[in-house]
């Protein structure tokens, strides 16, 4: 995929080393872009009304549910079945992160991550039940659970071994989408699950509750009590519309800024417990790899984190010039205070611009300007949230780990720009 | 569709008359919502892992792009055609504002307005021209479009003529989506318009922009200089991915706070002048009837405006108690400012609370609680905005206009409740 350069910019003022530009380099201003082809007026008049094919008869008719361009349908979420016919439907699909703009990740192309299928299961047979250390065992058909207060927040999903080939000794060559997919933004709408909690009134006793999916793996994790009560919503809503199949319809936890992998999908119990249940995935799958031996469970918080989504491996710039980088940055913790981009491996930054709104526990959208010399150059970005925590370099987060951790991976991304254009990740 | 009732809340000091409560009677505390239904310890534990149908057979596989939930095939658009087959494809279809929540409006369910079908455009042999009265006349492939600068904004888009038919003298019977849905709310990321006029360089003379669409109305709309330089998108990807068909793949513009209709789908042309087009939807359909008999052409302003999706018509209420007040509110000037809610057909008035973040011409999600006596009731909404601007009553509205007036509706919507708990559109 061509990535075309502009010839002009209207300020070329360095703002780092390897060519990055301020950000007035792309505003409005005296100097043209100059990346639109010159024609002449005649032609462009020439180009008359009812000229064109579209122009000449009637389209296509109105429909009840819209789809995207059949011109679009190489845009799809890349699927890895690691386990094949042995285990169906346990595994990942990806975002394709470099092929989006925004931060709406559409909710046909949310990443999914699905331990034995996507459940189909009809609301009116489903129920909720809160129980176990609580004064007031309750259940809830949907329609019930439909008409309670709701909150509506655009929050980041990302699962625990996003990035996790990063981690590999030799850098895996792949697109953006398919090393940091497992990460998507959503407008989720839902009832506070600390609201249930409080309806059931939980005992002095409660210190986790254990969540469980409806789906054919029955997956079940267990929450911490104070997010629970805290900032937890029984999501009913994606993007405007009824949660899709694959995101848990009708019901799922959504967990603001914690690991995607606890905010259970198909949710129809929540029991609280004052222990954790050490399910299977949260014992074999959910521990941190420490160093010396040593082994971390129930490490939810996800880090501080940002890629360069174009350009990225697959795409490839056409020559020395002016081009727009673009990306995307996110925090466990609270909003992203400032992301700052380097053209030169690392030895200078320069901040990017930060697109408004910027919410907290959401993607944000930065871009900035840069002028390719033409010779090789490693793009690289690194995002700084609220809290003054920043991304580790690769090898720093290594020195955090021990060997074989593949979860919570956020170092710095680098990617290799060669002398013809062409894009590879690298490890710095 | 039965709108289920709290049956205890945490606070019900009232707010207004006709039982409207504060913004705390839905807020965790100590007391109960008691919506759940209690069952026993036994029962809930009964309910054992694995037990379920969707628990017993692996789930559905993989997809590359996913749908909706096949039990939500229900959620569609409302599609008009006045004119059926002497105009195929010339009307519209509406967005179920009433079955949706949040403020994101699915691509899918985006309202449509097209003249004379969907047009399907294939990106790699559509043009952009920037011509008329500039320097440079230029022309853009979509790839070139592609890697401008872009700006993202989340955006209403209304249609002048959306919730017409309360301008008519009885009210008409029809859901909050048949009335209103000519409304929705996307994240749009385009390239600043006045990026492509200033590259072109536009002429001292300079006071009109007019573009042209690519489908088979060979749709042509004006645009006052102003509003094409300073924030006028061309909008290349919306909710996150790109354009679908019906809203102008592969390119549209976008004029925050304007009227949708001046907003071009399938963008090919933008011509710099110093007059309007005066074509034949402006003239024809886009005049503003006003007193004594003049007309006013060329308003494009969209108005403050509000309307309560929660309960509205086609919802039942399920006898005397607690429920949620849940609407949408926008203007086309500035962020709104506040909205105040009546429960007794105007009498007095509550503030809602709004949902954060509260974005300049927007969608706003507003909600508040209320204690309905089982009687009946007149719900209303009024909008506010930062500039001062207030929703008009109907009969306020009508005196600003002449007979026959349908565009720019934008006043109070009033909804009878029946003491059977069903609701119906009333003009007060």
């Amino acid at each position: 995929m061509a990535w075309p350069r502009f010839d002009v910019v209207s300020d070329d003022t360095p703002a780092a080393g390897g060519g990055l530009l301020t950000r007035r380099a792309f505003l409005k201003g005296a100097a043209a872009l100059g990346a639109g082809a010159a024609i002449s007026a005649e032609a462009a008049d020439a180009h008359l009304t009812g000229a064109l094919p579209s122009q000449k008869a009637p389209g296509r008719a109105f429909s009840g549910y819209g789809q995207p361009s059949s011109f679009e349908k190489d845009v799809q979420r890349a699927i890895l079945e690691p386990y094949g016919a042995a285990a169906p439907g346990n595994g990942q699909s990806f975002t394709p992160l470099h092929l989006l703009r925004g931060i709406i990740t559409p909710s046909g192309l949310h990443f999914e991550r699905h331990h034995h299928g996507v459940a189909d299961i009809d609301p009116k047979q489903h129920r909720l039940f809160v129980h176990g250390l609580v004064k007031h065992p309750l259940k809830f058909t949907v329609d019930r659970l439909l008409r309670y207060p709701m909150v509506t927040r655009t929050l980041f999903l990302e699962c625990a071994r996003n990035s996790s080939r990063n981690a590999l000794p030799e850098p895996a060559q792949a697109t953006c989408g398919e090393l940091h997919g497992l990460v998507s933004c959503s407008e989720w709408t839902g009832v506070p699950l600390g609201t249930l909690l409080e309806e059931a009134g939980i005992d002095a006793k409660a210190k986790w509750v254990v969540a469980q999916g409806a789906d054919a793996a029955s997956l079940t994790r267990s929450i911490p009590i104070d997010p629970a009560m805290d900032d937890a919503i029984v999501a009913l809503w994606q993007n405007g519309e009824r949660l899709r199949p694959e995101q848990g319809y009708p019901m799922r936890l959504v967990l603001p800024g914690l690991e995607s992998c606890i905010g259970v999908k198909w949710l129809h119990r929540v029991k609280v417990t004052d222990a954790p249940a050490y399910s299977r995935e949260e014992v074999a799958e959910g521990a941190d790899l420490l160093p010396e031996g040593k082994s971390q469970l129930f490490h939810f918080a996800m880090g501080v984190k940002s890629v360069i989504t174009q350009p990225s491996p697959g795409w490839s710039l056409q020559g020395r010039g002016f081009y727009e980088i673009a990306g995307l940055a996110w925090s466990g913790s609270d909003r992203i205070a400032k992301v700052e981009i380097s053209a030169d491996g690392g030895k200078t930054w320069a901040p990017a611009e930060l697109q408004e709104p910027v919410l907290s526990k959401s993607f944000t959208r930065f871009r900035l300007a840069w002028n390719w010399n033409g010779t090789p150059a490693v793009l690289m970005s690194r995002a700084t949230d609220q809290r003054g925590q920043t991304q580790p370099a690769r090898s720093a987060w290594l020195q955090q780990y021990g060997a074989g951790q593949r979860r919570h991976y956020n170092a710095v991304q680098a990617w290799q720009v060669e002398s013809d254009g062409t894009l590879r990740n690298v490890h710095l």
